[in-house]
């Protein structure tokens, strides 16, 4: 791997401090099952917090408590016995839950595929009471399930104070409030988004702070776009640029994602779509700081990616597909990248571009230039298919709405013929459809690049909209309003409830209806 | 309850500092259900411990650590993650076991009657590795077992270093070497008499370094006397000395047991017997040290217990029956108390006279004995069954070994007729017999007053030195060659395994056998 040691050591000369916020929970609820309920769960309040406290609580007894709103941050307990002496050690059960069904089905049945250790559970023996309990790790929840699972029969347990320390690095102060008079639900959406983006903005922008807590570029990206338009922290997004730019692999291809503790470093993931979004990055930072040292600085890696990428591209001037997870595009287990995979290319191309000619590497756009002619030109002749009005993607000739959103957004189309693409889509919906928010951001930005802003704005209320009305406190990372319990990882107890991709209402919000 | 802020302060002042030794496993084992074997646990080797060593686990593989010997003390892990970065937290289940029994099986399946928190086992989330775990918790064990419940697919777990640094305020550096001569299954006991008390013995006396972890007055008297004659750590005893004077209940009593943490207070508990065994650590401390000024200092507690235990004194001079849990004596369910604590109020009173002459306490020197003879003179007449040879205890006139042997001890009888009594004991056996090490102390405690001392190595063979064939690393709270599962508790895993009033086989022998 690549390490660029003085790109790491700027990254780390950048590392934010965390703003604390101290925050009580709201009210004690109960959850029951109900089918009409998200996912089948429904919630009620049982009265406030304060009616917990000071209370004795015996082995095997619970409560749930909700803190009102999603939080990222770390709990303290003050607990103490009440009755005789404490005579055997304390055993609490704590599961912390973004959505009621994380505090109501039980996590020993959880077989998704991925670790079951995301689920947010602790078993926590106290030895001596009273005590103030500060659990060391970072939870992202909303609601804490308490099981007093041993007390003994001499002595019962009884918290006298429980409340989360919330983290973020993104500053409130600076957020421009909005027109009075865009459409209440409107306001929502761009709440949530931004209330999403600032429980992802930590040490760096994670993906979510529950699951995955890492900085994986394409969550980078449509983060650092909403971040522009809200909490305006530069600083953030060139800690992450550095980070990447300073870790790459083998070939000196930029990582999909990396991880910062104990010490900065690339995971082995390589994903196409996803090193070439290192350049969507800087192009949109610069174009959002103006910042010519760091553009001029990071340059090189960014060209390297191009290159590299173009080592992909076929005879045909074609990117070649590949039955391996070569690139990402969205949580779809048919979908084919092909397409999608040419279009990001010629999208990112076309942003280089950009960059290139600000820096005046004249020979450098140039040969960009020539790509992106090559690149599109392959596409339009041997991937769109006149009879159907489609991209197709793959030797199965697949039509999914990835392969003409990504087109759309590479703008390989004449205007008129991109706009009529993107209404076609709705005309003749095929059916590898958007599965994530990922996905549907570039839906949205599509139809708003097309100048289809009413579409856009219907389908984010479709959408977000839609998680809004289930009850989203903050954006969720999977959502299909048809299949509510949807997971790429088979359980939606595992999937993330805050997650990074699905911040962007806020992003088209600020940037095109106010 | 009455707080002498001063003497709680002397023992403050009087907090041991700790020895530490890094103690790592020895071996690797397995544990197979099998009837012939302790508790139907045999353990075999499965080979040296750094065959665990850096070797990747994955989610649901696990290893049993076996250190050797019993420890009591801190467990540190080096871990770090091997194959891809590490992409999800690891979870860890950690079980400490004193016996095999404890890392077989299942603590889920546990129905005793205290709490089950006493059962060693831990659920760790470890978000960031390479790591070094150091568990806070103290445990007292001899095997680890180590469950790793969940990697990801990416990565296992991978161990670099195991390790307990065990802790103690016991100095070996003190202890003087047996002579050569002693049969090996003599010096054997006393080794492992010396193991337990060393290990139960922290900044308090503990009564048992898994469970209780806390001083009992019952405990730290026997312990105090096997230390007289192996550590010789005075300051220890008077450490707990002024806890228990400076801590007493709502009349005055001396508690039966206290708490160091958070800071230290007395438990309710209060046994007629423990208060009144004050008096017998005072004088046992003071003979073996000569601190004339402790003496001299605490003489008005310890006078206090006597007049208090005297309040239960009937107009028949015998000491009032409860159906209540006022007395220990014994873990057995049928014991009537009634004549051992006669008995104990007797012998008590013995050592107290001895104290109040050393101070020159004419009057209270006279009570005393007024009360000896009165109290055993009730004894004799009221309580002894001619008849049957025994002293009766209750009102349904029950004959038990505790009666006897606290009548032996009390020194009621003649010489010959105390004699006598031990040895009918034998030929005649009451069918309640001693159940814990605790009696059994008393039991050959007696047997040497009264001279048997072949007898009183052959009831230590075949109880302490039964333990030893059955595996003990250190002595246990309870033991019952007839019956190996016994357990006060309900469940033979929640018994403590070294445990302090089982520790005396050492004193016996250095005293008596040397």
């Amino acid at each position: 791997m690549g390490i660029r040691q003085e790109w790491v050591e700027k990254a780390q000369n950048l590392i934010p401090e965390l703003l604390e916020t101290s925050v009580y929970p709201q009210e004690v609820i109960a959850v029951y099952p109900d089918e009409a309920a998200f996912q089948g769960w429904r919630k009620e309040s049982l009265g406030s917090y304060e009616r917990v406290l000071d209370q004795p609580f015996d082995s095997g007894e619970s409560f749930i408590l909700d803190f009102g709103d999603h939080q990222v941050g770390y709990v303290t307990f003050k607990i103490k016995a009440t009755g005789s002496p404490q005579d055997a050690p304390l055993r609490l059960k704590l599961i912390f839950g973004e959505m009621p069904c994380e505090v109501a089905e039980n996590f020993d049945d959880y077989n998704g595929w991925i670790s079951r250790s995301w689920l947010q559970d602790e078993v926590i023996n106290i030895d001596v009471l009273p005590c103030e309990l500060k659990l060391p790790r970072r939870y992202a929840f909303r609601y804490l399930k308490v099981i007093v699972q041993e007390t003994s029969p001499k002595f019962k347990a009884a918290f006298e104070k429980i409340y989360c320390t919330s983290v973020s690095s993104a500053d409130p102060a600076g957020l421009r409030p909005l027109p009075d008079d865009l459409p209440k639900d409107v306001a929502t959406m761009d709440r949530i988004g931004i209330k999403t983006l600032q429980d992802c903005m930590q040490t760096v922008f994670e993906d979510g702070p529950k699951r995955d807590r890492r900085l994986w570029i394409g969550d980078l990206r449509l983060q650092a776009l909403a971040n522009y338009v809200t909490f305006g922290n530069f600083d953030l997004v060139k800690r992450c640029l550095y980070l990447f730019a300073g870790m790459t692999l083998d070939k000196g291809e930029v990582g999909a994602c990396l991880f910062e503790n104990p010490e900065p470093h690339v995971d082995d993931t390589l994903l196409f779509d996803y090193s070439l979004f290192f350049v969507a990055v800087l192009h949109d930072y610069y174009a959002a700081s103006g910042d010519k040292e760091l553009l001029q600085e990071l340059w090189p890696v960014a060209l390297e990616q191009l290159d590299l990428a173009w080592l992909k591209v076929g005879a045909d001037d074609l990117v070649t597909d590949d039955p391996s997870w070569w690139c990402f595009v969205d949580w779809h287990p048919e979908l084919n990248k092909q397409a999608s995979a040419q279009a990001i290319f010629i999208y990112c191309l076309k942003r280089a571009m950009v960059l290139a000619r600000e820096l005046s590497r004249k020979n450098e756009a140039e040969l960009i230039v020539e790509r992106i002619h090559l690149l599109s030109k392959a596409a339009v002749t041997q991937l769109y298919d006149p009879g159907h009005g489609f991209f197709i993607s793959g030797r199965d000739r697949q039509i999914s709405w990835a392969s003409q959103i990504w087109m759309a957004l590479a703008e390989v189309l004449e205007p008129k013929d991109n706009d009529a693409l993107m209404n076609r889509l709705f005309e003749k919906p095929p059916a590898i459809r958007p599965n994530t928010p990922y996905m549907y951001h570039h839906l949205i930005e599509a139809l708003l690049v097309t100048g289809n802003k009413e579409k856009a704005l219907e389908q984010m209320r479709a959408y977000w909209g839609e998680m809004v009305k289930d009850g989203a406190d903050t954006f969720w990372e999977v959502y299909n309003p048809q299949e509510k319990k949807l997971s790429p990882y088979g359980s939606n107890l595992i999937n993330s409830y805050c997650h990074a991709w699905s911040c962007t209402p806020t992003y088209f919000i600020r940037k095109y209806f106010v």
